[in-house]
């Protein structure tokens, strides 16, 4: 094995969140790969991260990054580069690549960045550890209805904790899921399991394209909030937990809830 | 007010790990300030920094940033940036200082980086969306005996989720919290508290300078890992809960554990 396989995190907005060793990281390998569809950066394009690292990127589909063979078949003889957005190791799908590297010998870096999962404590001024797990929201349809999103959010609020809700995307069909649909959607849960954890009084937090110039971070009962418009995506979810004063100061000030 | 204050994030490692919107929003600023005592670059100095940045750095001290007035005031009437470690946002005392900017009417921008919150996850192949909520483990006198950490650790385990635990740090008095001291922290709590929760023959992950060159993960019986040697500071312990299959099999290709 001569070549490496470099995973390199692009941050939260714009081809300017790449760090500076990342840039260096990326201008020495002679593949550029990248996928946007676990996560994507609302505030820029392929061209003008082309643009600012000097190479050209191809653009791997779902199907193509969870085949493999494409990705480790050129790390073996060539210096890759793997870009994401975000942190490149949040998604389960990057972590299985890079098994899969490992086991065939391929040497793995990683250039770690800004995700949401860290981010949006700090965007509302809210503590990170006082965080439960993450929360994701899919898309629901027919045969597809999970409310493991729910259950997670009751067991969060039962231990007093915040919790962070990650919403579903489907770039390849350009549907994003709104702060809106995602109160919507916990609505509906609290209808069918009855668990009176998310009510209209409930107090939620909406984000929208953090790390922007156009970020928005906005607190309010979910009554109110499910007809505020929050602009493009991405957007996420924070529901709060017992909130320490300073916490609640924060929201007061940063978030314009009173 | 004319100024503004800008919280830059440097990320995990060493000077290099800034991003290039950090990189060209400290550039144009009058007073650079940073502190490195709530988390530190193992990998570099204040000079090497300096070179990257093009700017002289003020280290203030734990009592000039609780203080506050000496960066506020100069950010009521300049353009001041605040340099730390990691996610600017993640320390409460950074929370608390945008707080008080805000109010001034000081305008505040963020500039999220890596911070260990989301990277130690992906260093060891687990997901993160199973972490519980992070804990602390903090140096122990005798009149501070805090148990939260083993009782976080003991709700986590309760939930089978994984636990990431930040070690203390004093860097003022050149003290670092290493991991061999945190597992036998650990073991102490256990032997008053007897939740047996954390065991000779408990699972455990070790973190050593993550983002680094020279980074170190590995992963093994308490009893093991509690003499092995993982280097130079900083230092983070994982404590795995359920582990899926595919988080098993990366402890195994990652850190070596059989």
């Amino acid at each position: 094995v001569l070549g490496s396989l470099t995973f390199i995190g692009l941050g939260l907005n714009d081809e300017k969140d790449i760090t500076i060793k990342g840039l260096e990281a990326v201008r020495e390998c002679e593949t550029v790969f990248a996928e946007f569809y676990t996560s994507f950066l609302s505030g820029t394009t392929i061209e003008r991260i082309e643009n600012v690292i000097g190479r050209k990127i191809t653009l791997l589909s779902r199907q193509e990054v969870e085949n493999e063979n494409r990705i480790l078949d050129m790390a073996v003889n060539g210096k890759v580069a793997f870009l994401t957005a975000g942190d490149p190791m949040t998604a389960t799908t990057h972590v299985s690549l890079r098994i899969a590297a490992t086991k065939r010998g391929i040497p793995v870096h990683i250039i770690h960045n800004a995700s949401i999962v860290s981010a949006a404590s700090g965007a509302l001024g809210l503590q990170n550890y006082k965080f439960g797990r993450t929360l994701s929201l899919a898309f629901q349809s027919d045969n597809f209805k999970p409310v493991s999103a729910y259950e997670g959010l009751s067991e969060n609020l039962g231990l007093g904790l915040h919790t962070l809700i990650l919403l579903d995307l489907k770039p390849e069909e350009g549907r994003f899921m709104t702060a809106n649909e995602g109160i919507q959607l916990l609505l509906d849960f609290e209808k069918k399991l009855g668990k009176h954890i998310f009510l209209e009084g409930t107090l939620v937090c909406a984000l929208g394209r953090i790390g922007s110039e156009s970020q928005v971070v906005r607190a309010g009962k979910v009554s109110d909030m499910l007809n505020l418009e929050f602009g493009a995506p991405p957007h996420s979810l924070v529901v709060p937990g017992k909130l320490h004063f300073m916490e609640e100061e924060a929201l007061n000030v940063f978030t314009g809830l009173r």
